[in-house]
């Protein structure tokens, strides 16, 4: 039996078809262009799903499950998606509206990281897990914990918000008005932010070669003069390290999944990011080396886990 | 039918039975010295619960359950006590050796932060609530998580570490190894030291009439010289709160409960601390005024809240 996911972001709307075994077999997508209106976004998802379903010959009375994945604040319950900015989206009834086109069919509507970290708890690098808690390194620093194969949200679907945990007291303002969020030192802006510093700072260091020959600064920068030698480089990865892992041993320290892992674009570091994390992480841990510790892994799905996890709800 | 909460603790044992309500309807306490060794401890344990059973003329079979509150790493499910330092144990087979006592009757193990979490959320201030989490500011900051009527620990029992949650990136030195941890600045400990260092700053203020009165400085004495005025007092009352605050809301943003309440010594201070700390709190809050927001409160049970969460596990 086939489920559908769809991810509902601000630029795109992308619906996969995905079968028993969490593969995706057929995909479509539509520019989101949510200006025309909430209805208009809502049509064509129901439309994408009308494509996928197609593709393989699936009634829509044949599918198990139809799972929106949307940026901002959700109410799992009414399927109202309450506030999305970049939708123009506030207190619109989503689940209800798809009803109305696609008729008598289960969906359900979920926050897209809270989709994304059950993605990788049923398909991806969590599999296995009882507990898992996922961090995406993006834009912002996102999160979700699932724990026997549900989102845990809490009791109004706000909670898991990882990076607005603050790490720093009084430390650099973050876009939720408080000080010290993860966010602020974590997310793949922050460490974009610290290099520009950096730079300034050293003005013979390596990063400036990188960041002529790429054009521009970014998450990257960093971590290729450090593995080019450059001290300044070094430094910057240090820094963005030591609060990476001082936030994720805040997690294990609370939630103590089997498995944590770790998206977003910075993941895409892989070895260089987690060798020198899980050394940190190490030596902060509050358990014992001999007690049963969390594992750290990279996200195995990239950006086809909100989509997988949608069509999981 | 009644069942049975026992508080280990490393000065005493305390056994209660408890009856259908919630109500504690016998009780009896024995010294726990456990320099006599784990089975002379475990043994007071049994003969405590037969006791607090023959009172009210319970046979052991008429017990749903006896359970055990105790302080240190527990494995709920081998029911041994993995590490208890005051306790003088490591693990100790503490289900297995309490069962060859009191014969088939269901036994469970509890770490005691977190049966005194479920205590609050059975009979107490979190009572009606769906998820809840339980902060407890005494030597150190304790705490547990309750969803849906069952404690989370984690997948290895560790979980609910709220205390070594670190919101000073590489501040105060906290017992744990970590720099910053949320324990080094809201436990009544923490609050004593800044209290301690305020009265050498200020050698005019009204704490050094408070403390020479009480005979000592305690977790009270900055909020009471604040009550009478004091600038220091003020200043220490100010400081706590603030810190309080600050990972009150992570906790908030983490797990959005539907009640978060307070209790161990300081929470003694009621108002004096709830009012202050509710203003900080709606300004840090990450939700949206119009949003159900976490209910705080302090906790209701006291002393008896780890006894009655152990008879409910």
């Amino acid at each position: 039996m086939y489920k559908i996911g769809v991810d509902l972001g601000g630029t795109k709307i992308a619906a996969a078809l995905v079968d028993g075994e969490n593969r995706i077999v057929a995909k479509a997508t539509l520019p989101t262009l949510p200006e025309r209106g909430n209805d208009a976004v809502a049509e064509d998802i129901a439309a994408l799903v009308k494509t996928v379903a197609e593709e393989k010959g699936a009634k829509l009375s044949d599918i198990e499950l139809v799972g929106i994945a949307t940026p901002g604040a959700i109410n799992c319950d009414t399927g109202y998606i309450e506030r999305a900015c970049n939708l123009y989206m506030e207190h619109y009834p989503m689940v209800d509206k798809l009803r109305s086109i696609l008729g008598d069919v289960r969906i359900a509507l979920e926050n897209d990281a809270n989709a994304a970290a059950l993605g990788e708890y049923v398909a991806g690098a969590a599999k296995g897990a009882r507990y898992s808690v996922m961090i995406t390194l993006g834009t912002g620093v996102g999160g979700g914990f699932v724990a026997e194969g549900k989102v845990y949200s809490g009791f109004n679907f706000a909670g898991g918000e990882f990076g607005h945990m603050v790490i720093d007291f009084d430390g650099e303002p973050c876009n939720c008005g408080r000080r010290g969020c993860w966010e602020a030192y974590s997310s793949a802006t922050a460490l974009i932010e610290k290099t520009r510093r950096m730079l300034e700072e050293y003005p013979d260091s390596k990063m400036h070669e990188v960041v002529k020959e790429a054009g521009k600064i970014s998450g990257k920068t960093a971590f290729i003069a450090a593995r080019m030698g450059d001290e300044a480089g070094r430094k910057t990865v240090d820094w963005y390290i030591a609060h990476l892992a001082c936030g994720i041993v805040n997690v294990i320290n609370l939630f103590q999944p089997d498995i944590l892992c770790i998206g977003g674009g910075v993941s895409n570091e892989g070895k260089g990011l987690i060798d020198p994390l899980l050394e940190k992480i190490a030596e902060e841990s509050f358990t014992k080396a001999s007690d049963k510790q969390t594992e750290i892994r990279i996200a195995a799905l990239g950006n086809e886990a909100g989509i997988i996890g949608a069509a999981n709800l």
